[in-house]
């Protein structure tokens, strides 16, 4: 099957712990590029859906750039082109924040906190009463911490889970996704990258290891929805195109 | 007096949660960069430290650029150029990190945690129980943090303050500090700008408000070590000439 058009999200997404801080997931987007740049050379449309900071292919035709930061805004902005358009495939490089920041604290305003939290019960304390310290305090929060203090706690939230959004929207669509582990055995990383691909209803899983990543040095293995494996790549340059190869093939069946 | 070689901080740090997260400080190095570039064309010799991603003058003689990324290495890389040469000026620019992380747990770890720091003990919880709790768990830092919990309690530990490195090694130089705060008045912007550059040793501050920069478009007030008004700027351009044009002028008498 060739691919008229498709979706590619790259870069790492940051989350505002007031207005000068954020937490933010680290990744050059250069995969995203490369998968972008090779679909363009073959006359695939291609919507962009990246960071400021990220590298992005140069401005051309059939070339479509959108702009987010945060978690929210990607699962804005996806849902938006997945009701709009159509696409052969979805590829979701893009290097997610799992958790937002809800509330800081000083030492001294959490130690506060959690004894008014604590006030006529007994220890031990439950998880029930840190959770509801979080969710009472949640909207408190400060334009920029105080850096009058020496140690701060700061409490995060699940984000909700965008790459599921994908499939809910476009069952059709076929849908890449991606696991970096750290430092795991390749039976490991084979196993999470499966359970994962299978909650997200993925096509293909490229699975990865950063301790495998060095610069344009990157192993990785592309996996499809029954397991097996497609192909292994050393480069980004190559599983970039172990991607498309995959996707234009039609490796679901 | 015409300077012969400053020393320029700019950009923000960035502080390692873990290998694939960071707490980084927004900074774009804008203003860094347009002091560096008016100091070489008036022939002066620029050291400059800064970040990957900020900002940077373009590579020519005369100027020297090294790369850190967090608070450490800016303390470390800081340390060796102030050992090594004699500037007329080290302006301090750079955001820095107060606090760097310590410590994450999921609330389901924390909550154990807390319960074996308050075993035998009673309520209410005190700060320096939970400051032994940062302290003992520190280190045992994972390489990625598992997304498999609804909330993280994350705890940061406050840096030291690098700037106080600057009048220590060479006491002769002429600091230049900035303090950026929130929505503050401009009676408070400038006790607290007076209060940190005294801490600091520093000659002049640029006082400047979150709330009064856009883009270019940047309230900047620069006082010297006695308190007064040395000049008033609402451009990123004016603020790199006012100060320039302060320290050529030598204002400290």
């Amino acid at each position: 099957m060739d691919m008229k058009r498709i979706l590619i999200t790259a870069g790492g997404t940051s989350e505002k712990i007031d207005q000068v801080r954020s937490i933010t997931n680290h990744s050059t987007g250069k995969l995203g590029y490369l998968i972008a740049t090779k679909a363009l050379e073959q006359g695939i449309q291609v919507d962009y859906i990246t960071t400021l900071s990220a590298s992005k292919p140069i401005t051309q035709e059939n070339l479509k750039i959108y702009l987010i930061e945060d978690t929210q805004q990607l699962a804005t902005q996806l849902t938006h082109l997945l009701e709009t358009n159509s696409y052969d495939a979805v590829i979701h490089s893009m290097a997610v924040s799992d958790f937002t920041p809800a509330t800081s604290y000083s030492i001294e305003a959490f130690t506060e906190a959690l004894n008014q939290q604590l006030a006529q019960t007994n220890l031990p304390v439950t998880t029930e009463q840190l959770i509801q310290l979080i969710e009472k305090s949640e909207a408190t929060n400060t334009s920029k911490i105080s850096s009058n203090t020496d140690y701060l706690f700061l409490t995060l939230k699940k984000n909700p889970k965008v790459i599921q959004l994908i499939k809910q929207i476009q069952p059709q669509t076929m849908l890449v996704s991606f696991k970096l582990l750290v430092d795991v055995s390749k039976e490991e990383l084979f196993n999470v990258a499966m359970t994962s691909m299978k909650k997200n209803n993925g096509d293909f899983v490229l699975a990865n290891d950063l301790q495998s990543i060095q610069g344009d040095q990157h192993l990785g293995y592309l996996l499809d929805h029954k397991g097996n494996l497609v192909g292994e790549a050393t480069t980004k340059e190559q599983i970039a195109s172990l991607i498309l190869t995959a996707l234009n093939t039609k490796g679901v069946d």
